[in-house]
């Protein structure tokens, strides 16, 4: 599957020094080229590794701590309480590589990492081989080792100018948190920053109501709108959630270019409501997907991202046919490459683009028999099926073994972190059990 | 896990005659009970099987034939015709076989079967070891071997006479298929000839506003409204969907202690909508949880049902503590059991309940770490997760083996069936790839 748009049978990619050098059928391929090493693909499809357009990777440790609860409670008894008291350099490296133990295994290959310690983030990022937009979350409020905005900031533009260029998987990036919890001269000056170094620009955007009704009752203005009026909003931004924009924001973000991640599972979970995604699409909005992290979703796994999408925006439009599969295909894949800024290295299976690639086996019951490739993919596949993971030509997974993580070492790690946690924010949870 | 209330750490069950005689902690039993068989639950939960309240079983053999469509192209198009030059014996077996297998493989124990061919269904599932409701489903249009209501519905009598009573783990059933499509007079026969013999009756009810709007024209009533003027409505009788119920229609589904099988993957697929399931559980209806066909869904796969009823309706509802975890859980398993009026028997992991029981297992990244088993079984579990499957005490799958079914000669049978369906209705396939 090269573009969700279109399927090759019995196809082959030949990759040379990480990029895509030729995708054909598998006769003119092997006609073609002499490879030093063949992946076979019999009974697989080969695609375009999945683009995670927006995450808070490391809050895996707090995966499953507190759910169901209205969103104060849940942010105020529960994570940033966690994150205050546990959040430093080893949370964040052993959280970051659960996250892309989990991202590996599941089939994503670049992801968008909106968190503290972004030097712990990429490391392990460098160390596993995926590829990673890695964005210091700054907040006019207290942060894990921030007093506030002005140190957290300078610590991010810091590791922006020191982290450019550096490796090519790994993309500095500026983030502001959201229009409710940054000052308007603050915003003003994540972007001036942002275009300073020449790097892309993340932030949480019309995500709920309440922010909405915030922003408009403080800056006279709706949240994207209050974007606009501070000049913010260009090619290199792109929002997370913008589940409430209105008609007139809607035609402004396709104006202005900047690229929406919709993160539908975490806007359920949290209650934030269902994204206008139909909306966005016919207005020409650059459109990727996300999952955000794992305390409201609970997992960073694409296809079940996917599959919402699929399947919710149906349901809200009374209409089967809004985004169907190839589309929605195409926003975990190049369609998140474009929001991010990256289409022209990543999100398709095409010569000249690097070797970002996925094999998903078919032998499972729920994929047969086989119809439509794209339909499994959409409607039926899981983060299970996916066999072989490569990123920049290189095999980060094969045969659903890790070859770049030691996933005992992580699991071991990991649960010795959240009994931590676990006993000092729920001391009665053996009541439960 | 023993109701998706409460959870024992280190637990244990003794089964007997496939029976559970007793529940507790694992030192407890070994101290008072010799097993003949131990099966370990290292890294495990003990869970009660999944019990899917509506499906097509057979359909998988049309999974991915056609979606996103409108519904009326996708019945009229593919799906009437594919079933009418399709379904018969043959196709009924493979597909009931392969529909077995995901099944099985997902943790579901028990499944209501709405389908054609009930003999075939039956053996098949006699010899897959699952439990069943078979139901064979009547219509007063032609259906597949029938020209339509008399002569289907006198075969389905006939196969509720020759089936009950003969083998403990398939409960056949009565099936009208919607009150849009069968007549008063036919839908009285039907609940006439569940009460005569005693055994449950199931139908499709108020799926769509256009079945509202039909049944409101044509009889001048609501579906359940119609349903009860016809004295239907009784504690033997559980609905599919019943996703446009009025405020009224939600109280007398309560009073009269009708079951309801909420669809999500289904309605949001075809654009039904989004069932009013908080209101459903506020007013004290029975409400389990099913698949539907994989023609519309496109899986067997209740892990995927649960996840979106624990989402979906925190979206539409924008409460994040709609719907909770233990809630959903409670659907798929027990309230499920309560719905389809088999809670004497199944649905939990309680001394005197039949030993239908699965294993899931916590080792992969997106259940680590653990602060809280039944978050996890909601929000991140897949039907991969699962590794263990007992149906009356027999072990139908270990360690992801399947015990009682050929999964090879499946895939073969089952793709070349649907080879078949594909060069009928879709020449030019071929064209596409
Ligand atoms: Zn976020
Ligand atoms: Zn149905």
């Amino acid at each position: 599957m090269n573009d969700a748009q279109s399927v090759i049978k019995n196809g082959a990619v030949a990759i040379k020094n990480g990029k895509i050098i030729a995708v054909d059928k598998i006769g003119k391929i092997q006609s073609s080229y002499k490879a030093n090493r063949m992946i076979p693909g019999e009974g697989m499809v080969l695609m375009p590794g999945l683009v995670n357009g927006h995450s808070h990777s490391a809050m895996v440790l707090f995966r499953g701590l507190a759910d169901d609860l209205a969103l104060q409670d849940w942010l105020q008894n529960y994570i940033f309480p966690a994150e205050a008291k546990f959040v430093d350099d080893n949370f964040v490296r052993v959280g970051e590589q659960l996250a892309c133990w989990e991202m590996i295994r599941g089939g994503t290959t670049t992801f968008v990492d909106m968190y503290f310690k972004p030097d712990v983030a990429s490391q392990v990022v460098n160390e596993c081989g995926l590829r990673a937009i890695i964005a210091p979350s700054s907040i006019d409020f207290p942060s894990p080792g921030f007093q506030g905005w002005d140190d957290a900031f300078a610590a991010a533009v810091d590791f922006v100018k020191r982290s450019k260029g550096k490796n090519p998987r790994i993309i500095p990036a500026i983030a502001a948190h959201a229009p409710y919890t940054v000052s308007p001269e603050n915003l003003k000056q994540a972007i001036e920053a942002a275009r300073q170094y020449d790097v892309p620009l993340t932030i949480h955007l019309a995500e709920t109501k309440t922010e909405v009704e915030d922003v408009q009752k403080r800056y006279n203005a709706t949240p994207v709108q209050h974007l606009e009026n501070l000049g913010f909003l260009e090619p290199r931004v792109f929002a997370a959630h913008v589940v409430w924009p209105n008609e007139s924001e809607i035609a402004l973000m396709a104006k202005r270019g900047i690229g929406v991640i919709h993160n539908p599972d975490s806007n359920l979970k949290l209650a934030s409501a269902f994204a206008p995604i139909p909306a966005m699409l016919k207005a020409g909005i650059k459109v990727g997907l996300g999952t955000d992290g794992a305390a409201s979703n609970n997992v960073l796994d694409m296809w079940k991202a996917i599959r919402l999408t699929a399947l919710i925006h149906k349901g809200t439009t009374l209409d089967p046919t809004a985004v169907p599969a190839n589309t929605v295909l195409r926003m975990a894949t190049v369609g998140g490459a474009e929001a991010l800024g990256l289409a022209d290295k990543i999100g398709a299976i095409k010569v000249g683009l690097q070797a970002d690639l996925i094999q998903v086996e078919l032998n499972e019951p729920h994929l047969i028999p086989i119809y439509n490739i794209i339909s499994h993919l959409v409607y039926a596949a899981n983060a299970q099926d996916v066999d072989t993971v490569i990123v920049d030509g290189k095999v980060l997974m094969q045969k659903r073994k890790m070859l770049t993580l030691d996933p005992e070492r992580i699991r071991l790690e990991a649960t010795s972190i959240a009994d931590r946690i676990d006993a000092e924010l729920r001391p009665n949870k053996d009541a439960q059990l």
